[in-house]
């Protein structure tokens, strides 16, 4: 800049940071890098044939219509197709509880809009998806970070939470749940748990963003109902994307809400962007009424479930002792937890020169302070190949790591902090 | 709503209001309605089978590519094509300096965002394109109306308040500029009036949003070059649009502005949505680079400049005397000045009970006391022949409309009041 113009941005502004995933991104160009970050679908998954299929058939039959502005709710019988798939998954709804939106991102940036004043505050787990908290983070929200366990949110903890803000002047407006297969940690939250959260939505009168981008990416178990289908008083605002079962370049998603809500929304949406991009919609729109998406996320559970096992398979044969990760039912993520000596940051500058990339834990967490010794491996979008290359690599880095700390221990410090480091080392 | 949730509302919602025209869209479904509202490009006009042509191509060259998340800054090719465009007209910019966004609509949202705090001051002028003055309202703008003249806005009422915000703690950030065919005025800025106010800028330090989704749409004069291309300091952000020149459906624009401001600009995008719809982009990149765009921008240019021009004769024809309006040299819209003791919203409930419908004055005025008088005529949508009876149908409820006030005049009262009620009808 010529001159310094920063000084005209917005105190709103001055929380905007980068996000770490989308400048790793950045990484993916490099020759020979593997990458386990970003959180991309397997582009070998994408119907393009089909869409191919789908995008003459609209344009010959209905060009004109198909190209012009769409309305601000998105594509009527793509809402009907939506509502009648979220009807069949046990949700009470209709057309009207459904709009069209520009990727599911877009949900964050307009409920955010929509509910958070400066200095409110918005529930989320610890850690969560991190453009969750980069995207309410420009409305100036303060968050309340909830540990996770293997069931997802700490019913427990976030229950005392509550007891505690309920004394308050201003108690939470929105709590922003990840049900299935969560990103990052890939944790699922049970049917218990999310009958008992809109319960208390009610008790404490607040409201849910329920985020399920990867529902139906489930490769183990059985499906659990969404929390919006345990909603009886308009409190769940449910959101899901075409990104995960047809493809994220289409940047078509929905929301599910009470219609008051959805009113808001709308108003927020127009302003925004007007509407999502009408031949996106139609594609998504032919995509379900033709009958492809039942077949094609099946095709796409297979590759993916693939990989999760293969991933799973080179984490047990690679990984030293003392690295723990979670196994998923679904999704796209695995989420390692390192020895506590250890900073993902440090681990990641090594792993890069060794060109295996992943995201380090921190980004995941509200507060700064956490997620050092976490990191979140991507198993959708590298080949079978990568896969066990990356963690051949990623287990070489982590070896030398290990070694090199029991050898600065022994430099360092006397025997007892050792054994005491090489305990950590293999907890 | 079940319960009363409109209170978890955010301050900002309440200022979110809908837009007038949005609303009015629904009209164009009544039968035999003949709409004059909204700011629709003609579907005509759209190359379907170009964009069938470059699908199939793009699909199958580049299918997995083409259905990806893209990078936030938008498809580097395509910036590239736009940065060409843009140098061609006289901008000295890289690649480096254009952001593609999701729809130009976005630019309004993404400024609102990085520059306004609440209570900031945003001028804009009297009237000015109401989905901006709805955009920043969200935002908690405060509005700083300028009025225009044939001339756009008035350079010499703008210096003046300039003058004397500088004396105050918290002058304007953001001066707001539709210098081509003004949405919804018609009114073009004069090349010494754009120089001026770049001047003006630097010596008021504040920033111009040049919005100028029109440049392209010129049927009379020369073209007159961008403001940003006198722009050395890096304080004009420029935006425009494939929505007229290519497919609004689409929903691909693009920024132009100094890189430090982009870069706060793609964070804020990033959590918005991610990214432009790839898709739309590569269709965007195509068009351009296989030399469609000029010829495609000509046969535009010579179905909306015939439909002016029948609109302008038919003005002629059915308006009564009293009524007057802005002839422009190019863009999508007439603007009509009614005598001073008609009400456009009064008019717009009887036009439409003759199935005719425009959008009323008001909604494009910060000060909710003005535009009563005023009322929007989009030519580029409706058929010739629409024009042509619209206009009948218009003229003859203004006919009614002005014979009733004499009526009305010569019964309520004194001589004196009903000679001065026709000279205002007449002048």
């Amino acid at each position: 800049m010529a001159n310094d113009l920063s000084k005209h941005f917005s105190d709103r502004a001055k929380e905007l940071r980068a996000s770490e995933v989308r400048e790793l991104l950045k990484l993916l160009q490099v020759p020979d890098m593997i990458s386990f970050a970003g959180g991309f679908p397997n582009p070998e998954t994408f119907p393009a044939e089909l869409i191919r299929e789908i995008v003459n058939d609209v344009l010959k039959k209905d060009g004109p219509q198909a190209l012009q502005y769409g309305i601000t709710e998105g594509y009527m019988p793509l809402r009907e197709a939506v509502a009648d798939r979220m009807i069949k998954k046990g949700m009470r709804v209709t057309k009207d509880n459904i709009v069209i939106v520009s990727g599911s991102q877009q949900v964050i940036d307009l409920t955010g809009k929509i509910f958070i004043d400066p200095k409110d505050t918005v529930v989320v787990t610890a850690p969560t998806y991190l453009t969750a908290l980069t995207g309410w983070a420009v409305y100036q929200t303060t968050f309340e970070s909830i540990p996770i366990d293997a069931d997802n949110m700490r019913m427990d903890i976030f229950e005392e939470r509550m007891k505690k803000f309920a004394k308050r002047s201003n108690p939470p407006v929105l709590v922003y749940a990840l049900p299935n297969f969560q990103n990052p940690a890939g944790v699922t939250m049970p049917e218990k748990n999310r009958r008992r959260l809109v319960d208390l939505a009610s008790d404490y009168d607040f409201l849910i963003l329920e985020d399920d981008p990867y529902g139906e990416l489930r490769y183990r178990g059985e499906h659990i109902p969404a929390i919006k289908s345990f909603d009886d008083e308009g409190r769940v605002i449910y959101m899901s994307t075409f990104s995960k079962i047809l493809a994220p370049g289409l940047r078509v998603g929905w929301v599910v809400a009470d219609e008051e809500i959805l009113r808001k929304l709308v108003i927020a949406k127009q302003s925004a962007d007007v509407c999502a991009n009408v031949l996106g919609q139609r594609i998504a729109h032919e995509y379900i009424v033709r009958g492809y998406i039942d077949p094609q996320i099946e095709k796409i559970r297979k590759i993916y479930s693939r990989k999760m096992d293969l991933m799973l398979k080179g984490m047990d044969e690679f990984m030293p002792d003392g690295i723990s990760w979670v196994e998923p039912d679904g999704g796209m993520f695995i989420w390692v937890e390192l020895p506590e000596s250890m900073d993902s940051a440090d681990l990641l500058k090594k792993a890069l020169k060794k060109r295996v990339a992943f995201v380090t834990g921190k980004a995941f967490f509200a507060d700064p302070r956490d997620g050092t010794t976490s990191m979140r491996l991507n198993f959708t979008h590298p080949s079978d190949e990568m896969i066990t290359e990356g963690l051949r690599r990623l287990g070489s880095v982590l070896n030398q790591e290990i070694v090199s700390k029991w050898d600065k221990s022994a430099d360092d410090r006397n025997i007892e902090d050792v054994v005491k480091g090489a305990n950590i080392g293999k907890s």
